[in-house]
């Protein structure tokens, strides 16, 4: 069975402030186990409060629900969704910014980013996958 | 790097109450820093109870996300809004009424204002910050 | 009917000040109604962000009480205070530096400082009450 | 002013991780800022999933009470202390294994540590903040 050691995780931090390099805005990067909850984090410096926060949200809702948390809002968000979001006491957020990580067709974990754009905060969560030499799907 | 103390503060609660005693409203006028925490408070003679929770929670939306509380709102919530207010245990309120205080190009805090109609609250939010010689943007 | 209007809690406000000039630790003093909400509100520079919620849970707690938020501490806190607080959703704090204000007999509101020691802060919530002409009970 | 970036804040994690390669027990390490935001976070391979939210907690309640988190709890918790907790959802811990970081004279923010005992807890904490330069007192 796969899964996501600090190592991996780190990986996909590495690979992640690489891609932010390349941009005008900070980040927050929040990396979780399939379960949601963290396995590492980092804040540059600069990146607003909020973004810890959202990172780790967005994060979380990709675990949750294998998916990219960007697809999860698309057309409004869908009852289950939110009715396991309430349950678990608000700590998911449905917005693009996180991705799903698979190793070997199996679910790891997933990245959360936010500081940018969103379509900013996903790429960079792909480069961090893509870095560690992970897929974000089966 | 730029912050509001207190002198700041009072200076915005000066302004808005000189614009608040040309209306018939009475206000609540709150004003916190970057984080979202009160810096300074007054509430009018006559102004409802439930304004002092109001105006506290459109401050603190628009300083988190660094933008009028009532953009907010516009066209719906969006989820990454709805995600953070309930994460952080419901203290935002994305209503018009709160606008974010800029100064030398930082952001300093947010007013938040409550009272009168979601356009006077707005008005009187800027007059304070006009008043205290800060700008709402960038 | 006696009741705290913005001008009282604002005196009191003046008064907190003068005494905090005298001490080195600077202070957030609150202003409530005998319902808890807000009155009026200042954090002097460099007050720490905790003070923000602690001297309006001392204030809300003396008003709840009518009596000194120290009060409620001493023994241990017995169980009816430890109930409401819990129903009322964790604002009030039963700890010193809050105290009731009371006008002709009647009780308008409270005060609650923090800051400084517990001592202190008391100290400062009483010459408050005292520079506003009003007491701290019957 | 003095504050932490995520400089610091990595070199804190390194001196922890150094420190806990001599144990036996995994943990999880928390840098937060004065205010009790995440800056960084490690869970080590085979820490315990509690440990992601009370290492976490640990490092808010030292934050935001500026001395170590076990003192909170020394003697049984005290009112405001469990009043602040209340306050602000639950999001601090008041048990041993949180150091404050302070630097030149001024706190910049926290340490929280779980996984072991809670003296290797705060032994971990105050091997990250020696190691970064920092101290844990003024």
């Amino acid at each position: 069975m796969s899964y996501m050691d600090l190592n991996i995780a780190q990986k996909i931090i590495e690979g992640a402030q690489k891609k932010s390099n390349e941009m005008e805005s900070n980040f927050c990067v929040s990396i979780v186990d399939p379960r949601g909850d963290l396995i590492t984090f980092i804040r540059e410096d600069g990146a607003p409060w909020r973004s810890v926060y959202i990172s780790q949200g967005k994060a979380a809702a990709s675990a949750a629900f294998m998916q990219p948390s960007g697809k999860l809002a698309e057309g409004g968000l869908n009852p289950i969704h939110q009715g396991l979001m309430g349950m678990l006491g608000g700590r998911m957020i449905p917005g693009q910014g996180g991705l799903p990580v698979y190793k070997e067709n199996e679910i790891i974990g997933a990245v959360g980013v936010s500081g940018g754009t969103p379509q900013e905060d996903e790429e960079i969560a792909y480069a961090g996958i893509n870095h560690a030499g992970c897929k974000t799907s089966k």
